[in-house]
This record gives C-alpha cells, sequence and structure tokens, in this order.
C-alpha cells in the first residue's frame, strides 16, 4: 500500500501544501498504520500527533516515528480509536484518516473516523479528506469476455464464462481501460465526512440512466471514488481512483453482467445499483446491480439519447433556449 | 497464467513453427490445464493428443477441445499421468507439457513428466521443451532496500528492514529490472529433459564468482530459468524468464541479503547457492545462499576482477596471447 505513489502524493500535497492550517494544531491520525501520515502533520508543523494504530504494525509506526525525529510530537498509540482517552480537554483540532476500501466502503474503516470525529474534533475542527464521492459507469470488460475469443488462435469463451460466473459472485478489483468506460458517470454515493452519520452508510441506491457516448460491448458496472482535502489556497486537493487517472492500489471495481451486450452511441442504459453494508460484518459491504429496460425507466427532461421521444424533447427545448437568446 | 503472453508465444512458436515435426502424431499432454497446448498440437497436425489432468479443469480443457473443433484428435483424461495407460502400444511421439515452477522447480511438474517420458515415450521420441537451464547473479533489490530511504520525505529504512527479515524467510517473486543486475549469470542447474531422472533434481549447488560489471548495491541474488524447444528448422525456440525479456508470470525469484553492500565495477562477489527438494513436498523446493569471502575462493584463470592476483595473471596471459599472435 505504502507504494502507491498516488495516494501518498495526494495525501502529501493536501497536508504539506496547507502547513499554514496544520501549524501549532493537535491532530489525530485513525488506523496510522506505518505512521506516515503522522509524519507528514509533524513535518507540516502540527504541534501534537496522536497516531492510533490498532494492529501490531504500530511497533513500525513507533520505528518511523523515532527514525524520522518526532517522538516529542508524534505520540503512537496501540488501541481502537473507540477505546481512546485523550489529554487535556481530549479534543483535536484536525482528523487525518487513510480509511478508504474498495468501491470506497468495503473492508475500509469510515465507520471509526466518524467516531472519532464525534469524540474528539472540536466543533471548527478539519478533516482530511473531508469529502469522498462513489462513482459508476457501465464499462465494457473484455479480460472476462472478447480477450478469449482468440489465445493465440484458440477459442477459449467456455473458460471465459466460467471466469465470469465467478466474478458475478463478487465484486472484480481490475485496472480498467478509460476507453472502456462507456458514459458519463453517475454519483452513487457522496459523503460529507463532516456530517455523514453510520447509518448514513448503510445502504445506498442509485438508479443511472446513462447515455452510451461510443459504440462497444457493454459486459459491467464500473465503480471508482474520489476524495477531496481541505485547503487553505482555495484549491483542493483531490485523490480519484478514476481509470483516468494514474492507477492506484484500489484500481477500479467492476460488477460483471452475466450477458455481452451490443450497444452504440447515443443508446440509453438503465439499472439500479445499490451498497449495502454486510449485516455479519458491519465493514463489509455488498454491491447488487439490476439491469432495468431503458423504456421502462423515466429519462431525464434533457436527455442526450437516441430514443425519438428524447430527440424530440430535445429539439422543442434546444428551440426554446434559442429563442430565449433571440429576444 | 494464460494471460501470459510471452508463454503462450512460446509454445505457439515452438508447436505450430514446426508443423512437421507434429504432423501424424501422437503427443501426451501433462497436465494440460485447460487444454491450450493440445489445441495447438492438433492445430500442428497431430494424428492424437491425450490431454492429461488431474485437476478439475479438466472439464474447462474439454471444454475447449470441443469450442475448438478438435474431439476427434484429443482425448482429455482425468487422472495423474502417473496411472494413465494409453492405447494401442502405449507410447506416444512427443511429450509437450508447461511444467516449469517459480525458480524452475519450486511447485513445477517436472517428476511427472520425467515419469512420463520414461513411461510413455518412444525411443526416439521428442519432449517440448527439451530442456531448461537456471540463472543466477547477484543483483539490487530497490524494493527491499533505497526505495524506502524517502518516501514523500519519511524515512521509513526501519519499514523496509522489517520487509527485508520477512523475505529471508523465502524467497521474493518479483519484477527485477535489467540494470539491477550486477554481473554476467551462471548457470546453477542444466537438465535435459530427455535424460534427467528424479534423482537430478534433489539437490543442485553452486559456488559463483562473480565479477561486478556495474556498480551500485549488493542487496539479493537473483534467479530466472530459460526453456528451449525442439526445433525442425534448427533455430531453437526459448522460453526466457530473464529481467532482460519481456514480464512472464514467473517474475524473477530473489533471494534478499541481509545486508546492504555497497560494491564496485570490478568487484568480485563469492557465494554458494543450492536448490534443494523438501524432504515433507517433493514438489517444494528451498534456496540456501552462503556469503564467502572472494579472497577464500578460487578465481578462475582468467579472471576479470579488479584484485591485483587476478589483474597480474591477466596481464601475464594477454602478453602470451599476443606473443603467440606475433609468432
Amino acid at each position: 500500500m505504502l507504494e502507491d505513489s498516488t495516494r501518498n502524493a495526494a495525501y502529501y500535497q493536501a497536508i504539506l501544501g496547507n502547513k499554514e492550517v496544520f501549524s501549532g494544531k493537535t491532530v489525530l491520525d485513525v488506523g496510522a498504520g506505518t505512521g506516515i501520515l503522522s509524519v507528514f502533520c509533524a513535518q507540516a508543523g502540527a504541534k501534537r500527533v496522536y497516531a492510533v494504530e490498532a494492529s501490531d504494525i504500530y511497533q513500525v509506526a513507533e520505528e518511523i516515528v523515532k527514525e524520522n525525529q518526532c517522538e516529542d510530537r508524534i505520540e503512537v498509540i496501540h488501541n481502537n480509536v473507540e477505546n481512546v482517552l485523550l489529554p487535556e480537554d481530549g479534543k483535536v483540532d484536525i482528523i487525518v484518516s487513510e480509511w478508504m476500501g474498495h468501491f470506497l466502503l468495503h473492508e475500509g474503516m469510515l465507520d471509526s473516523v466518524i467516531r472519532a470525529r464525534d469524540k474528539f474534533l472540536r466543533s471548527n475542527g478539519l478533516i482530511f479528506p473531508e469529502n469522498a464521492t462513489l462513482y459508476c459507469a457501465p464499462c465494457r470488460v473484455p479480460s472476462l469476455n472478447e480477450d478469449w475469443k482468440n489465445v493465440n488462435g484458440v477459442s477459449m469463451v467456455s473458460f471465459s464464462k466460467r471466469l465470469k460466473s465467478h466474478s458475478l459472485s463478487s465484486p472484480l478489483i481490475l485496472n480498467v481501460k478509460p476507453e472502456d468506460i462507456l458514459s458519463e458517470p453517475e454519483i452513487l454515493l457522496w459523503v460529507d465526512l463532516r456530517e455523514a452519520t453510520l447509518e448514513d452508510l448503510n445502504s445506498n441506491k442509485l438508479r443511472q440512466l446513462a447515455v452510451v457516448d461510443k459504440s462497444g460491448r457493454y459486459q459491467g458496472i464500473c465503480l471508482w471514488f474520489t476524495c477531496s482535502f481541505p485547503s487553505s489556497t482555495g484549491e483542493p486537493v483531490v485523490l480519484s481512483t478514476s481509470a483516468d487517472e494514474p492507477i492506484t492500489h484500489w484500481k477500479q471495481t467492476v460488477v460483471a453482467l452475466p450477458a455481452d451486450i451490443s450497444v452504440e452511441r447515443g443508446q440509453p442504459i438503465a439499472y439500479d445499483i445499490s451498497i449495502n453494508r454486510s449485516l455479519e460484518d458491519s465493514r463489509k459491504y455488498s454491491l447488487e446491480v439490476e439491469m432495468l429496460d431503458p423504456d421502462d425507466v423515466t429519462h431525464p427532461e434533457y436527455c442526450t439519447c437516441f430514443k425519438t421521444k428524447c430527440i424530440l424533447t430535445r429539439a422543442v427545448l434546444e428551440k426554446y433556449e434559442h429563442d430565449q437568446m433571440q429576444e
């Protein structure tokens, strides 16, 4: 995970690019791991950093803190953040955390960050990152489909079918090529870390009416996320795990479809997608996708799809807008 | 594994580039997996192919055989090759197999290929591949060392030490950059598949006196292998897993050293390396490396290292050679 330079660079820029924010402040690092974010905060001028780490990796964090001469400012605490008590008024000015799991929430640590916020963050405190967005869009998945039609002259479609049926039971984590994303994305979930509650994360659902912007094979739903950090300069730092951006260890997530559907530019695709917390293990999430007939779904008022009704509505709206501008 | 296009291409070229060898022949595919090599053989004109696969993946092989219209030539046999009996005289003209494990032997299937050869191969039969060579050379391992000296301004050497101590217990499988190989390689093991016995594979040892050809940090011993296929055209096809060649799923193997030693061009490095079959599980192998003082080891007669004795000997030998040429 430490070898994820995109991730490291985003936190580095968000923290060390905002020294005026960190200078003289107290910080809580939730799930500090090796302590790298805590060292960033100390280097950015934080007066005191509490690096809370429940696993045995806290020992590494202690060594890294010493190695970077930060023992006077960083205190490594081996505990769950839920059990921790902090000195003085027990409050901090800033919470930092790298809590994101696959498709944002799966096996992540956002619950702990929210609990830490409610318990420790001063009323005007900041959270790094401050918000997170989970996107989805229909996509091609050649590695489950056409890549197997000709493997050095051998047709291996029956093998790809087995791979696919395997991947129907749990989402795939893989690098999707930007050209395999078939439409503009939609937002499945937006989390404001200053306000979100645990209940907000239990179940989220979206109905997307996507309009295909390139012809190709519709074979799955791709999910990725971005996180934004507070900034004193106004230009927020964004960590993005989109297919357009450099690869991260999160890659992208794909829910594969059982069928391989040919689509063309302008074609509407409709589906329901939901992300639900597991009842057995609150840190686990499942994704559910249901394909819908785009004729059974309400299209947006201004829809760019190629259905006659939408073309006509678009023409009327465009004429109206044109007339308005003429007046 | 099927996504290893370097591997597939080598077998494809070795089999379909030698149709005159395969035409009308009977072939045994040892550990057929998905059956891709068997289909190659049928496409190359083999009269009959026995695709022997002990695991449940034999079902995929059966489907792939049908999908490629080879049912009349390929028979998938769900069994260990050791238990199989073949029809007619029970012999085949050619054995093909993709048996190679990490550092050639570890968790590979060479024993089965050797047993199949002794039981099934006609006296003038061919084996694809026909021989295999395991190489080693001293190398840099930046991912266990200097990569951790500065991670976005944070020193994480204590973390790399833990990684390293972890990797001392078992060899690392990783992609080594060609520039991280510090000397010409030496051969730890050469296997002629037409002659090798199971005993030949139990324990092999090499003492290498390597002469460093670039200055750098000596941090491990890198191992890789090549396999050569018989050819009717005289130009053998070689599958290489060297750091110089395109990446394969085997990558390279590295035995990490506990210390990080600075070396310079011309410096001799001496070590003993051995590859030993596990007593508990005959398919597993361990690697053992022992560092030696290059002064305690006999250098070759013509040694390119920078030790005074070798420089002097070299001068004498070169003068002698020069004088011989003058005469």
